[in-house]
């Protein structure tokens, strides 16, 4: 089974290890997701001081608080005296300060030791060496990003030129007005799968004749496999005789207000490497966020915002929702599919991309890079 | 605990951690179980073309599916485009063709590729070198044999030699017909216990006594502990009071029909290493094969076969059934019991073998030698 | 996150790895737990021959029964013959013998091999030879001490000489009979943290004022957050208002007989390294055993001993139950909740050590001291 060369038309994928190999994957948890921006958060669920969410990061618990001065600040969720987690909870809100249950060391909100029982009477230690471990943080399109390197790479050229490069212009995002939408809905996916599977699912569409009939009834260009995301500020077209992004085709609701006409009936799709998607339609915007657990285990959050003049409303948002929901369970199912062969010796050298998905090999080259980078 | 020699009547075993250790399973996966001949499915089960069962062998989902020419074949149950598993249930019938879910990359039952979405315009790529991975397959006794290596060990010698060894006459287990016979009842046990423990329970009878009541009172002479397959051409005699193997002794079934007379009454066994036992009895017949998932964990299916004629009746089969089904729950608690012991430090330098068990020194040999075997 | 020094009042901890490494934990069980004592079974458990408990010492299986001569004595679980574990319940009563369930290799209850079947025929083979593997056993204040080492260290020295260290002078512990005290209730806790966790927080009394209300209220010199079991021979006083060791501070029960008028009104602890602690109170003791299951997991099995003159007045120990309940479901909760923190960056170089907490840096080296002691 040694790899014969294959024809021009073909380029060959990974090998099967590289989806399985717990050391593999302790790798791309240091390399990858330990040293990109990550959306870890969305703003609006943290509203006023207090909130918190937490949220696994890499191999880190990250909590993420609003501070007195409204600003967003992220950290490592572990008290700097023995090690307590901070905050146990997946969301909730605090009173006064960030308290360790364990021996109530006090922060606030900014991560500022505050107090701690006896401490005035421990010489010479320095409240502001003990203030909890800061965590880079970004707001845009309404998350939070975080980065958990000491110096993050660029965001303006990893996350914002992620989608310049896909739309073809600066701040072409921009006309969805994302961060003013809401999260009208939102669902988890516990995925048993690698989480390179799912990037590669989002990435191409050949399998979408045979696995999307509803997506591809809404987008009929999808029926000829090429992933509408490969061509630079292309949206795909609604069909003709289709009134709306939803699961029976049936009108959708109300475009995004200000929404460019040529943006109208189209769909567009980003991915921010690694693990971000990000899915406009005219009324609606869909992000997906993926968490990797395991080599063979990936939680995805899904989040579909729209704008609050349309939720004022309170529209049936039944079919819209329900489109991209099947569609997830769709993939998501493939990738669960494809998992236990990644363990076989029929991929021990990897499988083979066709044309239609030839641009993946620039993402297993990006994985491939970020590996090997120097510290 | 260094060992001290032992006694002429006593043969050390292997060491404890030959029971446990997860890197010594990896290896048996790959130089025992992925290189022998195995018992992977019933030609019956599959009685028509498209009608498939997938299995674990060694570390592989393999395929076993049955042609429009009437031939079975098995395969890697691996997409050769991406990888996914083609198969995903235990066993099903398939309408036209072996299709990917993912993709819809098209196979015929006899592996070769016949379609794929856009194939036609891939420059270069040629049908035939995207076939599935096809595995060696051999039909006798009714069961369908396969063998992942590359170039097999002869299937006469090592599976028709078992046979031929035990019962010291070329084709004498021809006497049962057990090809012809049907499959009347099976039940899949989970053992908590490495499959080595099971196959020398197996092999001895020093623990009859002990733990098999109704076997011994159908079979008198397992109370001396020698087991029946250790003599070449024995077979264990009923009791004079026994009618049938039955749990209670009660009268069996009818005799297979063609069976020679020095058969009826009596019970054979043998053992087709590593993994299948074959139990002949005048009325029936039992066919155990075993699945080693982790180095503590075994699954056993056993298959209770009957002539058609016999099942035609639609006879009680209850008391028949019920007789090995003790057995085998009572051998594998008597595993499930041994299993732990095998991790401390009383066993590091293993127990000993009496001498009613010193043919499994044969076995441990035998495993040894597979597992130091040159690739 | 490289450590800068630290000032004269702080500590450093262990590395964070020292609480979630498997290899780390592996060492430990092997040179901590299988060569200290440990409080493995109330000897009022097991009142008469052929009584039995078996529990996890290390990773091993040990057996401790009571012999027809009235004396306790332990051995390794597993037969000689084939390795079957003996006993498979964690407690129970033994007819005549231990016999093996597998082969009827049978034993006395002082573990020599009295009878197997075919045994007269294997020539060479002397019982004495094949008798069970006895584990070191003491007993002391009503408890069996094992220890699996084959030269143990000196017990008097590590179980008796931590109650005289903490006490202050020999045999001071006498003062509760706690050998004499029968077990009025029992408790199982399955704590999801490191043993060592466990111990760190028995060991300081820093937390008590932050999760404790209860036992603060009782004893409220607790509240400064000051281990009354580092200070030679102190015992905590009880609250002015306080008349007993209870939940709601009522009421406890009668004296232990004899007790000196010194040790009344007041709470003891004493811990035997590395896993037992014993709580003293004027009407009861509270003993916790932990049995190290893996890096993350503990079993705690705690004791509520009693004067039998107190229990055969049947009096309600709800409330004097309850105190130590809650005090453990606080102590494990706080254990459970820095178990994550265990694994984070912020906890590579490990956290600090205040004051109050500075005597926990001796249980530190001490184990330091065993895992590099050479074997």
């Amino acid at each position: 089974m040694t790899t014969v060369s294959l024809p021009e038309s073909l380029i060959g994928t990974p090998p099967g290890s590289d989806y399985t190999d717990p050391a593999g994957f302790a790798r791309e948890q240091e390399r990858i997701f330990e040293r990109t921006w990550f959306a870890v958060a969305r703003a609006t669920d943290l509203p006023t001081p207090g909130k918190f969410v937490t949220r696994q990061v890499g191999r880190e618990s990250v909590l993420v608080v609003r501070g007195r001065d409204g600003a967003l600040r992220a950290f490592l969720n572990v008290c700097r005296h023995r090690g307590a987690q901070l905050c146990r909870q997946p969301e909730g809100e605090l009173r006064r300060s960030i308290q360790c249950m364990y021996h109530a060391w006090t922060y606030g909100f900014d991560g500022k030791l505050i107090a701690a029982p006896n401490l005035a009477s421990f010489e010479g230690v320095r409240k502001e060496d003990y203030g909890l471990r800061e965590v880079h943080l970004r707001e845009w399109i309404g998350y939070a990003w975080v980065n958990l390197a000491d110096a993050p790479p660029s965001f303006e050229q990893d996350v914002l030129g992620s989608a310049t490069t896909r739309l073809g212009e600066e701040n072409a995002i921009g006309d969805w007005k994302i961060d003013s939408l809401t999260v009208g809905h939102r669902i988890e996916y516990d995925v048993r799968a690698n989480w390179k599977l799912l990037i590669e699912n989002f990435m191409e569409c050949y399998h979408c004749a045979t696995i999307h009939p509803e997506l591809t009834e809404v987008l009929p260009e999808f029926t000829e496999g090429w992933a509408a995301q490969s061509y630079v500020g292309h949206g795909a077209s609604f069909g003709d005789d289709v009134q709306g992004f939803t699961v029976d085709g049936s009108e959708g609701l109300g475009t995004i207000p200000g929404l460019a006409p040529e943006r109208d009936r189209k769909y567009y799709a980003i991915t921010v490497r690694p693990n971000v998607f990000i899915n406009m339609m005219p009324d609606h915007v869909v992000v997906h966020r993926m968490y990797p657990l395991a080599a063979d285990r990936t939680l995805v959050e899904c989040d579909w915002l729209f704008a609050p003049e349309t939720l004022a409303e309170a529209p049936d948002l039944t079919r819209t929702i329900e489109l991209f929901d099947r569609v997830n369970r769709q993939d998501f199912d493939a990738c669960e599919a494809t998992q236990p062969g990644m363990a076989s010796r029929s991929y021990r050298d990897g499988g083979v991309l066709v044309p239609n998905e030839h641009h993946l090999a620039d993402f297993h080259e990006w994985v491939t890079e970020r590996l090997n980078r120097p510290l």
